[in-house]
Parts: structure tokens; C-alpha cells; sequence
């Protein structure tokens, strides 16, 4: 019986992570979409290499340029007509600069009859940057550097580093106009606010100048004068012909993971999709959840799956090996004990939880039992935040190997 | 709006602990009886003498004998024809012995015709005790703190202890026949089980003699002699005649949120009775599913109420004042943040949340930004565990007074 259950919790756990790569982000998103003969091709992000030959591969000739702008090793090879240029990630370089610059230089000129199709990633912050005319990345680098110093939110830096740069806070859009844009979003950020995937290089920016000026007094941060008009001017509020498609995301995830428990027979119930608490307590009340499905149906009846997906978090105590899925799914395994036809997994969707070569973990309710009898201690394993170990003797890691995508973590109870 | 949501709020909260005061489980669980005319009632636990009262005000003198064992200062004067003893909790004491020596004595002799009414709540474990001929209150006092000093589990210990009493591990109940036996139990363990409340006076035991000689070689317990040939003895493992109806217990609190949801508009989706994980990432948990009922309509569309029963956890880190409801509304308070026409509320039927004299907290989407606007820190208030100074400053504790029943906590999730 817990055999079938995992056989279809690896079905699950396939078909999820499929449906948000971005070849196959970009494929779905497009589908829906009718652009014009003539397309200009922006890729920006982590999975921009991915997710630019996917489009390639559909729209053909019809892409008549483009640049793809992603991290150091990120390129898998040449893309006919399409320039490739590397840059620095989490902190930007010069060729963000160089890519971002190529970019505008793109897209400027471009008339009505024109579209830019703008493929977004997570990473695309630091990737693609434009300081604005006057100010240079070491100008934006040192205000952010006494932003961190005053501990100011991460809200804050970007509505400062927003107001300086060319590309973010809409404008990279703004200098699209009036050839038409449209975005494909593979989100890294839960809740999926396209004004904060990538800093939101293509949508209404919400913070103001107003704003900039109260966060410079509150943290009295010393602005060198020739900022100052910069500053001053505002990021877009408003965009036209802009059309935005968040294809891959955790809430894809979710849904292909309700979408594969469903065509196995079991009926599934998302519970959120910004799950970002400790990853232990979100295990022990998923497995709170599973004791109240069998005990009474609530809230929901077997054959059933209950899914969270978002970015839990783990606060790190010992000194063992893991990651935030095998952690919850390890904590998940206790409050299972003893619950007949009931299996939970928890995976990072890029194939790589924590610092470990595991996507995740997968446990049954006879887990807690098995180990028990090999004498191994899941308790001594979470105070130690050692789960890889333990989850590895137990045969119960998840082992996808890198995936090419990131848009978080899933987590499936299945309840036979 | 939220005026309304609050007002609705305030309407569960007394529905629902109205549900499993003493007096009302007792009546509701005796509606569903068929007693025969003469009846002896055993009324045990804290809220013993409620439990007690509300029989006696229904049965009038079909009960014809009768003993009400409670912890000191929890008897609310004279019930007719009812001996009542006051006796030590948490450390059972000679009353304790006194008390079920009397009800040993007024079942011992019944007939058939005879039925005992048997009225559970928590603190029976301590309050109801009978060593075994041949054993002491000293001789267990002792193998116990034996046991909890090398680190035993409480069911490792309570399967020890079982095998000493004359009471517990269904002692009680075969103590009982040839009369027929009514079990109602007020539950304070998560779960129910039968043979844990009150150490199962009533419950076939599952722990066998074999269990207890190998718990007393794990921990190489030094046992004196005399002791030995009393835990070779099995506690019965079936019973005949018995009946038992668990009426109040945190489920029945959580139905009861549930049903008074209903009357107001709000489909109730109940996730879990047995939450049993750090309060204040239960509270992040349901604000994470607060945010997917609003992007998504899922796990349930508004107007809805997300109920979950149990008895999370607080692990110290501050100095403050609070308790786990206070807690787990507070951390809340952050995922819910900009959320319209949702609040969240935690309490404990107690009415006494943690070392305070509130029995919760309530917050809204809107109480992050109103603590801001006073320049109140929900963060600094979860670092130093001291809920209750900031929900009392937003007036944002919730007051009952001690309601007299004890059936864990409930958390409710409302969203119009």
C-alpha cells in the first residue's frame, strides 16, 4: 500500500518540477499569447539562457534581435542572432551594465508595429542594471552599503536604488514605449509582485520620491549632491501596452502538483502558496493536518493531497547536514507515527535543498517506527539540523539532481 | 467592515467555550443516555464537582449514591446525597487514595441492574489513585521519579504506574462489574484516547507486563522486591459494559467554532484538533493561508472560517508576559499584514493564557499597520515572548475570565 503511495508521490514530484521549468514555462506562456511578426528579445535572470532558446525554438525568425543577459555559467551555448552576455550575480558587475545597455540600445527606436518580448527570471536584479545618467554603480553600491549599515528594510533599499537606475522601476518598459511589451515572469519571490521580481523593470513602480526622501531623513544616510535631482525624479506610476504573464512560480508548482495528485485519483487542497515559517512547524502541523484527515475526513477527505508551497525557513541550532524540505519532512515524519497509507514529501524545486545533493525528503507514517527500530533518533537528527544523514539511511531523500529552475519549495501530504 | 468581522469574532468565542463548559457537556452527552433507575455517580478530575452538579440536576434521585473527587478549592459547596473530597494535584496525596477507596467501595456489590455513571475530567490521574495491596503512594512516588530521571517517557512511565494502581488502566472499570459502566469524559489530551485521560480508569489498557519489565531494564530501575510479583500482573486489555462518550474535548471546541461560524455566514473548514507545534509558527502558517483565500479562493472562498484545535507550544526566549494563544495571534498579526476584512483569533477555553488574565489575542489585517503607526514593535514583543502588553495597548486581548473547563485551545480564521 505505502508502496503505491510512493510510487505516485514520485509521479507527483516529476510532473511538478516539469511544468515549471522554464523551457516549459516559457512554451505554456507563449500558447496563449499572439505577438507580432517583428519581436525583440530580452532575457534577463538565472533561467535566461533556458528560457530565450525556448522561446527561439517556437517564435523562430520572428525574434529579429535580441540580448540574453544571465549569471557567470548560466549560458549553455550560442543562440543564433541572439547576443549572450554573462554578469555578475548577487553583486553586479560591468556587464550587467554592458547587457542592460544593449538592451536599451535594442529597444530604442523600435515604432508601434514592434514588440519586445522580455523573459524574466529571478537574479535579474543584479544582472541587468543602468545606473541613470549621472550616478554610477558605485554610486548605487555605496548608498545600499549605508542602507544595510542603518538596517534598513529590503523595501527601502530598492525604492532607493529604484529612483537611481534606468532599467528598474518600470523603466526599462517606459524605454520599450511605443513598440509593445510583453512580459514572461518565472518568479522566485513569494506572492509573485511583479514590482519586486527583478526589482520590476517592467511594471508601475509604487514607491515614490516622497518615500525616497522620508527613508534618506529617517536614516540621515549622507547623499552625494549631484544624486540629489536624480533622486528627485519620479519612477513610472502607470504603463501602457505592457502585459505581464507570471508562467512559472510556486503557485505553478502547486498547481501542477494538485494537477498531477488529481489524474492519480487524489483530490487536492492548496493550502497556501507563501508558506515562509520554520520549516519544522510547518512538518509538524502538515502532520496535524494528516491526524485529522483520518481521524475525521476534515479538511478534507481521502484519497486527498494537501499541498503548501512558499520558502520556509530554518534557524539553525546544530551543525549536521540538510536543508528546509528534509528538515520538514523529517519533523513531519513524528507527528505521522503510526497513521496507515499517509506519505508527505517536500522538495526545493531547483533539485538542490540546502547545501545537500537532495531536492528533499519523503516520509511515510511508518517512518518514525523504522527508524525507531534501527535505532536511529529523528529527534537527535533536528536538534542537530542533520537530516540529510538520517533521511539517506532511511533510503527517503529526494534525488532530482539540479533542475534549471527556481521558484521554491513544495510540500505534498498524500492520504490514501 | 472589520467592526462586523470583530462582533463575529467575539460571537464564536462565546458559542464556542459555552460548547464545553462542564455543565453543558454532561447535559448534551446524558441526552443521548438510556440509564437505568438507579444509578451511583463518580465524578474525578478538576472539573469534577460541574460535571457532578449538571448530572445530579437531570438524573435527580435516579442517582442513589455517589462520590465527587476534586483538586482543593474546586468545590462549589454541598451536592445532595454526593460525598465530595478534595484531594492533591499534580502530586496525588492521601485524599486522593481516600477518594477512590470510596468509590471502590460504592461500586463493589452492584448488580446488574446497577449502573455507575463515571464522570472524567483532567486532573484525574493524580486526584484518583489506589495502590495495589502490597503497595504504597511512596513506592510509586518513588519508581517515578525513578523514571523521570533517566529521562523515561511519559507513557513509559504511565505504563509503570498503571500496573500499580487498584484504578487505573481500566482497573476501575473491572472493579465496576457486574454493573454496567457510563464513561463521560472531558477531554484535555490532544487526540483522546481514552486510556491516557485520567491515566484510563475506564480504557482497556494497551501496556502489558512485558512492556514494563523491559522499561525496567532499559533504564535498570532498581524495583524493590515487593513490587515485582504486582507488576507481573496484567491490567485487563477488553472490557465489558463499559460505554464511553468523550463530549467535551478540543474537537468538540473546534465543531462548536465551526457550527457558530456557520449560524453567521462563514463555511468553517476545520484543519487539525491535535495542532501541537511552536504557536508562533502556527500563527504564520494561517497567515499564509489567509493570503492564498485571498489571492486564490484557496483552501475555501470567503466568507470562510479556518479552524484549528490543539495545544501548540511556546519555547521561552524572552522575559515578557504572554502565553501560546497571545502568541500565536500576535505572529499572526505580521503574515496578515495589509489583508483586507480578515482577522484571526487564539484562545484557550480556559480563559487563562499562559501566568495572564486573558484567554487570547484578536488581530486584523489592518493591526500591523496601526502597531506601526504607534510606533509598537510586534517583532520585539515575539523576541522577548511579552504578547500581552502590545495586545493589551491595541486592545486586542481577548477577556473571558476563567470559564471552569479545560479542553485545550482553539484558533479561528475569519475572512468575509
Amino acid at each position: 500500500m505505502n508502496q503505491h503511495l510512493l510510487t505516485h508521490a514520485h509521479t507527483i514530484i516529476r510532473q511538478s518540477i516539469a511544468a515549471v521549468l522554464p523551457d516549459e514555462a516559457v512554451r505554456r506562456a507563449l500558447a496563449d499569447m499572439d505577438l507580432p511578426p517583428r519581436v525583440t528579445l530580452v532575457a534577463i535572470g538565472k533561467a535566461a539562457w533556458r528560457m530565450a532558446a525556448a522561446a527561439q525554438s517556437i517564435l523562430g525568425s520572428r525574434i529579429t534581435q535580441g540580448v540574453v543577459v544571465t549569471k557567470y555559467g548560466h549560458s549553455e551555448g550560442a543562440l543564433p542572432g541572439l547576443e549572450i552576455i554573462e554578469a555578475g550575480h548577487p553583486v553586479p558587475d560591468e556587464n550587467s551594465i554592458r547587457g542592460a545597455a544593449r538592451a536599451l540600445d535594442l529597444v530604442s527606436g523600435l515604432s508601434r508595429e514592434d514588440a519586445v518580448l522580455f523573459l524574466i527570471s529571478g537574479g535579474g536584479s543584479a544582472l541587468f542594471e543602468a545606473p541613470l545618467p549621472g550616478a554610477s554603480l558605485g554610486d548605487i553600491a555605496a548608498l545600499t552599503r549605508q542602507l544595510l549599515a542603518c538596517g534598513a528594510s529590503i523595501a527601502e533599499i530598492n525604492a532607493v536604488r529604484k529612483h537611481l537606475s534606468a532599467v528598474k522601476g518600470g523603466r526599462f518598459a517606459m524605454a520599450c514605449a511605443p513598440a509593445s511589451l510583453t512580459c514572461i515572469v518565472l518568479s522566485d519571490v513569494l506572492g509573485d509582485a511583479p514590482d519586486v521580481i527583478a526589482s520590476g523593470p517592467a511594471a508601475p513602480d509604487a514607491s515614490t520620491c516622497a518615500d525616497v526622501q522620508a527613508i534618506i531623513r529617517k536614516y540621515a544616510l549622507t547623499v552625494p549632491e549631484h544624486l540629489l535631482p536624480l533622486l528627485a525624479t519620479e519612477t513610472p506610476k502607470a504603463l501602457e501596452r505592457v502585459t505581464s504573464i507570471v508562467t512559472g512560480s510556486v503557485s505553478a508548482l502547486c498547481e501542477a502538483a494538485a494537477g498531477a495528485a488529481r489524474s492519480l485519483g487524489y483530490v487536492p487542497l492548496v493550502l497556501t502558496t507563501t508558506l515562509d515559517c520554520e520549516a519544522r512547524e510547518a512538518g509538524a502541523m502538515m502532520a496535524a493536518i494528516a491526524r485529522e484527515i483520518r481521524r475525521s475526513g476534515s479538511p478534507i477527505s481521502p484519497p486527498c493531497a494537501v499541498i503548501a508551497g512558499g520558502e520556509t525557513v530554518v534557524h539553525l541550532r546544530g551543525t549536521g547536514l540538510g536543508g528546509r524540505s528534509q528538515e520538514l519532512a523529517l519533523a513531519a515524519a513524528k507527528g505521522l507515527d503510526g497513521l496507515q497509507s499517509v506519505c508527505l514529501l517536500a522538495l526545493g524545486s531547483d533539485g538542490t535543498d540546502g547545501p545537500t545533493d537532495a531536492a528533499g525528503g519523503i516520509v511515510t507514517g511508518g517512518f518514525a517506527a523504522a527508524c525507531r527500530a534501527r535505532g536511529l533518533s529523528i529527534d537527535a537528527a533536528l536538534q542537530n539540523n542533520d537530516a540529510y544523514p538520517l533521511l539517506k539511511e532511511m533510503d527517503a531523500l529526494i534525488m532530482t539532481g539540479p533542475t534549471g529552475t527556481n521558484v521554491n519549495d513544495v510540500c505534498v501530504l498524500l492520504i490514501k
